[in-house]
């Protein structure tokens, strides 16, 4: 199944399809909009592993912010293209997670990005460690 | 001058740029996203009666929601072209607000609509009268 | 099983879930990504019906355009929910077609809409009748 | 005046404002708009220097594509924010353009990225060297 992460691998699979709101005028899908992929992939990876973030910013005070993305682009893609992002964590520090993700159609590689994201305080906006539980359980997917 | 309100009339003129962002595969302005320029003009509208949401919001605690639009889509806009967002008061509630935005390119309508805003409480999510002294600048505005 | 058609009811039932792209600064789905949600609904309940968009307009030339929408806002939806557009074709013309859409969560109507389509031709951009395999499709779905 | 090229220093100063489809539930301008702000400001700069988008690929059949981006998220930016993003070419090729452009709000830098284009045939979607005067004219505003 598609939708499903790879134990053994560490990777986790995401589908997109790409709708008119995702295109632009040169006919392909607009650049930002793959971050925008990207990003509903980790949301549902998060959720794979038992979180959900609106509990986490409710319960706990933390949010998980983007820091820094390095994206290529490779090949474009169109409407009505079935893309699968495929997500890995690459690093894990205490306040801190980086993904390698990756934008394939049919095997072939569309885009390609690494991600840093930090963890912060949702009131202080500082970086705060994450919870032992959330890092452990993502230790132990990333493999 | 374009972006300035024309006093006797209660029209209020935004211009708005269309960038690939605003463009489908299709090659025209995305349909959606008519609805933002649309947002864009009426913030700038209540900047320009010299209220700021965010203060409202922060201050007095009231937001404006959209309740209801009608638009007609009648002729498609490009990429880069200039369109102008001309607004105008056509209903004045306590706690409501509506709108006609018409979006224009070289005096030809492209989209028609009715907006219907409603002013609510930002804790509570429920109706609330908006303060006197917007309420009035509203009402000598719409003339 | 909810994304598929009820055959019986002529309705067509697509799962939406919503991401941080979706929402805006008062916390809420913003109003115009809606619309968004409407056309991946209506897009997947044309694919359903056994047609694609990019080989209608690649092969007979036609396109569906938005010609009018109205659309109320009845509740706000928020980061992760799971939402569900059910639609129904309400006026079957040989040109053109009008949806009821209904946006709810745990059946409660967020968001209720009527929206007119317009089948064109992809390069005159003047109205054109659809060819009668689909249009006879239609009817058939819509009972 | 802001929103003009500094020709001294070879940066191009295009002002943003922010609204609330910017932004997002965590109440702040989400991650992959900037790349809208940006793209914006490149079409601004394009055109400053003479250049019309959508007549080079209509009479010249070329395009500029987004190759590779990496973008540092600094600080947030908020609702109603007014930004500048100051745009200037790091390196120039014969079918590719590197910019840097930093987005900052009061002199502080809430953004900072690298953008490397390339210029395509719009039918071949190969690389293709740009016309000569327009080289020239990049070469000359970059300083």
């Amino acid at each position: 199944m598609i939708n499903a992460a790879k134990a053994e691998s560490g990777e986790f699979y995401w589908p997109v399809r790409i709708y008119y709101e995702d295109t632009d005028a040169a006919g392909i899908v607009y650049h930002a909009n793959y971050l925008n992929f990207m990003e509903r992939a980790r949301t549902e990876w998060l959720r794979h592993l038992g979180y959900e973030q609106d509990r986490l910013a409710a319960s706990l005070g933390i949010v998980f912010v983007v820091r820094k993305i390095t994206i290529d682009y490779i090949r474009p893609a169109r409407f009505n293209d079935e893309l699968t992002v495929i997500s890995s964590v690459q690093r894990l520090g205490r306040a801190s997670l980086e993904f390698a993700q990756n934008v394939v159609a049919n095997s072939t590689v569309l885009s390609r990005a690494r991600i840093k994201l930090g963890c912060i305080d949702s009131n202080t906006l500082r970086p705060r460690a994450m919870p032992v539980d959330i890092y452990s359980e993502i230790a132990n997917a990333a493999g």
